[in-house]
């Protein structure tokens, strides 16, 4: 079947193998369905992760679905309590990975501590970002505001060797005064979803007002190749794919509707993470700041 | 000085009274300090309810000030353990009311019903929406997804007299699927202000869009008004301000920022809220849904 549609896009002397997987999971199907049917094209995939004949997994697959076949069949990393799904979101001065954003409904400070990690690690093993600024999401700057959990985590990440520059406000997510933003993933997940919403909310506003006035009109049609970018803008899945964080393998995730370029920007990444072995970072900067991580009051046991 | 500034504009004819307040509250002021300057403006408002004299406070002040002067003025309504500060967001029929949005940052499930029976009592008699449809905010559509605090609050919010439409998700918020949505503050906060920063974040974006293009910038030019207007889709201050909802007195907060539209918005629903008895019908409402509340279990407790 891949065979034929390939060919229809003359790419078949591409270097690509194609392996068999008998099974689909389809996008309304539960997470949990998907262990009763062990050969699914993700579950494959994982298996090849797993036996070293494949380096990454890119999925545009039901992310709860790739994220239960990766702690099935990889597991989690070592110092990993929870894993975590990331999200390269557009910010004004490049890309701004938010996590948790929906793996982890309910967190405690060792999770958010790990997250922070994680994401810094990848912003500079996959991303080339050195120093990644590292915020916590909360409604206001100062350490006192937010929840239990986010005072309790300002305080842990002031003490983790990280380049932690403090909380920051909805307001400053797409400022981009923060390379890496950690939060729990309720929030995460909701900031997320309303923000790939804007997308069709914009379309139809734009087409509204464009159905009113006749300069609107023709203002449009010039101005179409931007209106179509700006559509764009926020879908995530532009940007390089969701990468699943803790997991013992590169993984990331697509969305179905993603555009060549953004699968191509998957590829991409899990590729740059693969052979920057940003998992490898991962694992030795949670060893190397564990102490410090305990000290902040985090025992890594969940 | 106000009488100065009414006379430039030529509306001296105008009735209006003023009246004298000798101090001023600034925004970067932390709202306990205006107990100490007990003669701000917005005291001197709040002063005017009590006493009977005025009907409601439109005010462009500080957010956080205004909630604690109404707290201390003019106190809680009987019934309601927690007020809320409510937003009215545009939607794709018409505008949905998004509470809390933060003057709670942790919640109880009980906090979360008299959100919803206020934000419903609100949409009914100054909106004149009929039968709101009330839904809580989480990230999944079924009753069991989210946290302990959406679970239980899902639970308790079936058995109320409301027109309850269950869970919705970030990315229904601007759907129109709802009328009123609820959420914790900290969770209503985030959301808002990450929608706030939007106008600036797509003003950037349409610039720099601009810059690069001559077709683009021509009809940018003919798109101008409409690019204006879009930038006041994502400031909830021009769709009639923020209500204080569950004081004793109808408030309603507008940005320092509003368009002379969006005071005049506010200024009417203060109004409509005053003229219908909206915290009169708040008031009854929740004696009338107290026993369902209660078997709930929400105790009203705090």
């Amino acid at each position: 079947e891949l065979r034929s549609l390939l060919g229809r896009y003359h790419v078949n002397g591409a270097p690509v193998e194609i392996v068999h997987a008998p099974d689909v999971v389809r996008m309304n199907e539960q997470p949990t369905e998907v262990f009763r049917r062990k050969d699914s094209s993700v579950r494959v995939a994982m298996r090849m992760i797993k036996d070293g004949t494949g380096d990454a997994v890119v999925s545009t697959g039901n992310t709860g679905a790739v994220m239960a076949a990766g702690l099935a069949d990889l597991g989690r990393l070592p110092g990993v309590s929870r894993p975590a799904i990331a999200c390269l979101v557009p910010s004004e001065h490049g890309g701004t990975l938010l996590l948790d954003v929906g793996a982890n409904p309910v967190c405690k400070t060792h999770n958010l501590m790990e997250f922070a990690v994680m994401g810094s690690v990848y912003m500079e093993s996959v991303i080339n970002k050195t120093q990644p600024r590292v915020a916590l999401l909360s409604i206001g700057e100062e350490p006192s505001k937010g929840t239990e959990l986010t005072v309790s985590t300002h305080r842990a990440l002031s003490a983790l060797p990280l380049n932690f520059v403090g909380n920051i406000e909805g307001r400053d997510i797409l400022s981009g005064r923060a390379d890496v933003v950690v939060c729990d993933g309720f929030v995460g997940n909701i900031m997320l979803k309303f923000a790939e919403s804007l997308q069709g909310f914009l379309t139809n506003a734009v087409r509204r007002q464009i159905s009113r006035n006749y300069f609107s009109h023709f203002g449009a049609i010039l101005m179409g190749p931007f209106l179509r970018r700006m559509k764009r803008t926020f879908d995530y899945a532009e940007y390089g794919g969701a990468p699943l964080l803790g997991l013992e393998g590169v993984c990331m995730i697509c969305h179905g509707s993603s555009s060549p370029k953004a699968i191509k920007n998957a590829i991409w990444s899990a590729a740059t993470g693969a052979a920057h072995h940003v998992n490898q970072n991962i694992v030795e900067a949670l060893a190397l700041y564990r102490p410090a991580m305990e000290g902040a009051g985090a025992n890594g046991k969940d």
